[in-house]
């Protein structure tokens, strides 16, 4: 029996609650016998998240709900969005952990192979996924990214969303050269083994991440180590000293 | 006298009309006697901006604002924040050119010579401006970054402000290796000439960039060439289409 | 009425007078009110520029001719060439802003999107024209270059060189991921607006960059900026000293 | 009680058993409750790592060793080595996820923060662990590689590594701009915490990273997630198939 | 005649001597008057190199062969393979310049064109090479790597190898844009000559470079100007000084 | 006894005979019994190059020189210029292989160790050759390059020339982590073998290249080797077509 338990929230930034049980079913198979999972929405902002602007307008919810989740106790936050929806102003805030879908998957992709393919929603996404990769110092990393069509509130039609996302991840292999394929977004929920499976039988056998999947074992791989990000890169805000961070 | 005259705002991110009078000054002097200039700030978020917090929690004031200003039929935007608050999401939202400090900045002193540096203001902004050129590919023409260590609100101290940015600049250069000097903040108003001609006289002729006024002549620029942000790199979000943005 | 004018000459870098007049007529929409301009090309070297020989050719003519140009009170040169012929040493040997057409193009696209195309005109300018974007340490942002197979001196022919724009312009945004366009070539006049209309009809909006305005305008930008290159990177050359480069 | 519990196999590349109590002391606090590690050191080779040499000369062991690791049924494999020995070729014989030091650690430092210093133990690993960034595609967030001037067997001397390596982390963070710090050694045991404790009471709070945890607690999110090294990278030598390698 | 005569050996990594007569007579004519060839293979480790595998496997029998060739007075070596198999590490551990097949075929493309195209062997071997170009800091000048499909041991087949490698050779030329093609395995003997004549005839007059004779007028090169390995990046291992390295 | 000799010319590109026995002297003993050299200078243009000025002014010249030397016959050109003045064209106008002083030193260097440096001669060439780096793709490999201070006219004054050489090779060593050292000129003659000589003495054993010695051992194994620069990124100007070029 562990002699302690950790606690970690699940942070889902839309405004609705609609997404919160199937992302905790998605991620609860990955948690450690010692870690309790708790998933809450914010409570303003827009539904999905599909461009800057979306991102722009919830950053603000989660900063709050990433304060007062500190304040709750809890080990470390998850902010389920690939596009890591107020995680950089967040890592700011508080002094526990943060991570979002992006550089978990990522960096988890760099380790297990050469180069990754991104399968994203959006025409729209495209560029603003490719920024991602040169904001944090990996485009030498990236093979490619390519838009399944879909927008995030019909990723869990999974009829559509697998066959789609096996054919994009086969293109991504054998036309751009990828080793490893990245779910692009977090409504991705029930697609990676399928689409990897598919792919195995194919002769074509990459790892499929799940971004939840992999935040979320990455988040706990953190609080277990005792780290989180440094405050040399996130610095307090001079408004906020002394109101709790550490 | 000129066929027609084109109207831009400059933005200033800041809950407070404090900074209107004197950033409406710095950059009058830029103005082609065919543009009029109309300076407005956002009306809720915080009063400076040195943190990606405070950028999170005015950028959704920035990107109302932006769209007001092209429903009231002006050309273009100037968001006078070297750290583009609000830029990136008000570019999706509005089919009139929006450019914040840096990019201007950043490419104009790409053009003028082979690497430039930035004073920033404090420790904390150092980081967010180093991923700045990350994010637009052009880390590799940035020599360094160095902060002045005075926080926005002291910058208009120039007996202060000016004999440090000059010892900065000169560091840049001497130690960094910069041909080209960035000032790093809005808020530096009435620094860079004066830095400047003491480079100068001590044999070290760089340009010095206020980006007040390197953003206010390349909007002009873009305005006169009809040019604006590209909609493929910024697509409008599904729930604006329709609402006005071309 | 503006209190004072300014004067700027576009050296046509060409063994030719036979496109002076189409090039003032392309730039002089984009000139501001207080912008007068001067054309003038040079009178030794070769008559197109399709190859590095042609521009090592020219490039002393362009520097007699830039040298004259500022002895002639002038307050800034535009060199109308995309792979700018004789700017840089040009840049050593005067005091006033000199700009060619890539930098600016280059820049702007990066100014207004993530990744850029290149419109080339013949198989030999592209390995030319990509060299640029290594020069500049901006080649993170270059998607792709494509020729249009069409020598200079047919570029003139827009009943071919419109089509043709348009099918490659599709082609880079579609197949590799472009966002800007940039006419590689200044021989491209009365191109870019016609292009980018039917981009824009065909739901590909990409800003079409034509490289003699943008450069006119970013030339404007500099001189009302009261800003040149950067002498760190560009010395005055130790047997041109005291010869009259302040 | 957890449902499964998980086997992993921490190889030490080292012709000795003389490390391996001290190396499963160190990482046993990052074990989650389902986890079961076994240590075990190869038979072959050299005792220690510090050149390319030690390298090549062990890794055929660790190659032998991983490969005897997978038949005995583990899950997942850590080869305790910074510069992971005989990890690559592991990779292509085995089926089950395999992680050496630098990975884990270089790409968890990019995760927390902007750039990471190494703290490395002498001047002939300075390139060798540089040509890692290299690599991987992740020279740009390198901030410095500094070496302790400690030969491994020296390493347990808390007393003077401790010191040593927190006031190069010191340097690394004050002039080469480090955000977070690498110990560039298995055997710095015991090492971080103190070091991460001494920067913090000074102001510089960077996250200090043990190379042996960080690889653990990653390794353990590889198994749980259960993903292992992409087959498309590092494809089964064609002598070795039907070998038993799924 | 010359004043002196300088002795170089050609060391085929492999546990055969079946390959030796056909590299000596393949490298032969690139010899120059005053330097003699020896050529030798390892008597361990596996027959073929095609994986990361077997070059762990083969590389300690390199390292003492080229130690053992050192005290036999050569003044320089070249190992056989395109993946230098044990140069590395042999690097440090003598004073004589020992090359291997990539980097040497490598930078003679760069100093040839603009990008190179690797027609490698087969599909496990296109992530190894192309991690060769990361290593080295020249990802920049590589455009690609195509498989050829054929072991090594069927690359002595010329009427298949020819047409194989010509046909990739212009899909890289035409579709990936590369200048110079690169043959990626020192078991290509025969192949770059008439494949270079078959792209000179279509018109796609690309230099193509045999990684045999491209390294060893490279040594000759060094040896001749006095040149070898950089001891600050090759030091020579603690436990081999003494050795007798210089 | 040779069965041909090969036929190469050093062109030295100032309008000066002055260095000509100099440089005759310095690379003969790095000729291959085989090769015969001729040194022959421009007849045009400036005694020395120190600046982009004098690079255009004096590059018309090397290529009409370059021209003819194709024309009697000559088997390659070595344009001894460390900033390869008029290399670039007269690569597109003639068949054989033309090299500078850059390329050959800056590869070797790579092909030597992980990261070099350049000795430069004024401040005013440190940009222009760093501007070498980036066009070549190599910069990632560039560690410094620091300026000696002493204009080229007085380079063969050793008695400073080699002990301020050493000075800054000491200083790229220790304080910029370079492991090879260029002579960044090719009036260095002499200076290269004292200096390796000092350093290695001091601890410090880095290749030091002399550009003029490594230009003319790779130009001699393009000559053997049968290669030139690649007419895709060198095309053959449509003016001089039929002109004699192959």
């Amino acid at each position: 029996m562990p002699d302690r338990t950790y606690r970690i929230r699940l942070i889902v930034p839309a405004n609705t609650s609609g997404f919160n049980e199937r992302m905790r079913a998605a991620v609860t198979p990955a948690l450690a016998p010692d870690f309790k999972l708790d998933v809450k929405n914010i409570t303003g902002g827009t539904p999905y998240i599909e461009s800057r602007y979306a991102l722009a307008t919830n950053a603000p919810y989660v900063i709050e709900l990433a304060r007062q989740t500190e304040k709750e106790g809890f080990d470390g936050i998850f902010v389920s969005d690939f596009d890591f929806c107020g995680v950089e102003p967040s890592r700011e805030t508080v002094s526990i952990p943060v991570v979002g879908g992006f550089r978990p998957s990522a960096l988890t992709a760099i380790l297990l192979g050469q180069r990754f393919s991104i399968i994203s929603i959006v025409d729209a996404t495209v560029d603003l996924q490719r920024e991602h990769a040169y904001s944090f110092g990996i485009l030498e990393n990236l093979a490619s990214i390519r838009p399944i069509g879909l927008p995030v509130d019909e990723l869990d039609d999974l009829d559509r969303a697998i066959p789609k996302a096996y054919e994009l991840a086969r293109r991504c292999i054998l036309e751009d050269g990828a080793d490893v394929i990245l779910l692009g977004c977090t409504g991705f929920i029930g697609v990676a083994a399928p689409v990897a499976k598919l792919l195995a039988e194919d002769g074509l056998p990459a790892p499929v991440l799940d971004p939840n999947i992999t935040a979320i074992v990455t988040l706990q791989g953190l609080v277990r180590a005792g780290q989180r990000q440094s405050p040399l890169t996130y610095a307090c805000p001079p408004n906020l000293q002394g109101s709790g961070k550490a």
